[in-house]
């Protein structure tokens, strides 16, 4: 997807969205275990109630991979569910030397068919920059992340008093451009939003940690917009385990209405 | 498997090496396709050729990914034909917040029954500990990685004058112990091998760039070398792909035989 559609979506759908797809066997609604595939028939639950309030779905690997080959074929279900004009992601995290790189997009871009995959920055330019070789295909580096260990490396300064997640954003714009480079900022640092949006102005903005994390939503906006949005604020467990009854579905449209109105009013 | 086992493997085989199962379709001998699971195969001739000179295998993900639930199959026939007294390493690079580190662990050390998988610090603490919590089984962290672009973030230094990988080194000692915790360091940096030793005397090094990527095997036994070796050198592609006709194997088996060789007069 282009960084055009993804931001007329946002204008026409007038929410910044995404919905993690965190799909977890111990936590769906317990009916749903009757089924062959009850991964698929929750992620097609959560997508049906929810595709006309979001704009972007990010399954977690972790979640399918941990189911085994069973799981893949889930994951595999689930992209090709997710109507064509929602944008896609990736949550891999993955990250390694030149060749194994160039295969994991393979997998996630051309394989999957997956729009953007996230991806940790510690390894450098040759673990990144195979991602950015497939026409309107994203990858979106870790800057500063929303868990508690992000204090540990991510802040730590260097001689001329920059921190690790300045000199990411910073360098990776070497080798990427807004048109094919994101950043995860997590919503747990509303007072670095300002700082790193100056850092990255065109740059699309993953931001994790809204909800079940802390983050506070207005702070993000207010601090982290610019004149594309430029956020995709992900909320995963607040709205997909919003109901475990008959009635599940309509919790979690209930819920994605919320947070789709809230981003309505913010962008008004 | 315990660091004791380990060692042991080390002393009885005269050997450090780990063989990379970088499997991948475009590279395996050509008359293996014909099978129904080619990489099983491929993985299965390799195995078997080497498992009486190396001490541990290493699985790259990415080459089992990029075939879908296929390549997942074919991994977990490979572990379970991995002999038990062989170290496992998923080469996962996985690394993400606490509840899904926390995933990634139990597939990789319950589903799917490794000794080891590779971890990316770049989110700090809550990525790594919940694969801390498994009996005889390790999280190795990324510290000084063999790629080019290892130089990017990697040998950052802060306001004392210490590099990233050494803030690394360190604060995962406040994490894991030489029991459960081993550091990837590259080859390719033979000058540091003294100061990263220094840094971690106790600790497991896996050590990729020997072989395909120019390192020096000689200088990392001189300079990396514990009393408990406390080295498993890695070489994929020099090993697995050294011969591609229907002879294949015993050059494969040729090829671990001068390293096992080699690494036998290291010790010496």
């Amino acid at each position: 997807m282009t960084k055009q559609a993804l931001v007329q979506n946002i204008r026409e759908k007038q929410s910044f969205l995404c919905v993690g797809l965190d799909t977890d066997l111990t936590k769906i609604p317990h009916h749903l275990l009757a089924y062959q595939d009850p991964v698929f028939e929750f992620n097609k639950a959560v997508i049906d109630a929810t595709k006309d309030l979001c704009v972007a779905y990010k399954p977690n690997l972790a979640f399918y991979e941990s189911l085994g080959p069973k799981g893949w074929k889930s994951l595999e279900k689930t992209l090709e569910y997710i109507p064509e004009n929602i944008f896609t992601i990736a949550d891999a995290k993955r990250g390694d030397i030149g060749n194994t790189s160039k295969m994991y997009a393979k997998t996630f871009f051309e394989y999957m068919n997956f729009d953007a995959v996230t991806v940790a920055p510690y390894m450098g330019k040759d673990s990144i920059t195979p991602f950015l070789e497939f026409d309107d295909k994203w990858v979106i580096v870790l800057g500063l992340t929303s868990n508690e260990g992000s204090a540990d490396f991510q802040y730590l300064k260097d001689q001329d008093g920059r921190t690790l997640y300045d000199k990411v954003i910073t360098k990776a714009q070497e080798w990427g451009n807004p048109n094919n480079l994101m950043y995860v900022v997590g919503a747990t640092h509303p007072e670095t939003f300002a700082e790193i949006r100056a850092l990255a102005k065109d740059f699309f903005f993953l931001v994790p940690g809204v909800g079940a994390q802390g983050g506070d939503m207005n702070a993000v906006f207010k601090h982290g917009k610019n004149d594309d949005i430029g956020l995709l604020v992900n909320s995963s467990r607040d709205i997909i385990y919003a109901g475990n009854g008959l009635d599940f579905q309509e919790e979690i449209r209930r819920k994605a209405q919320q947070v789709q109105k809230s981003m309505n009013d913010l962008m008004a």
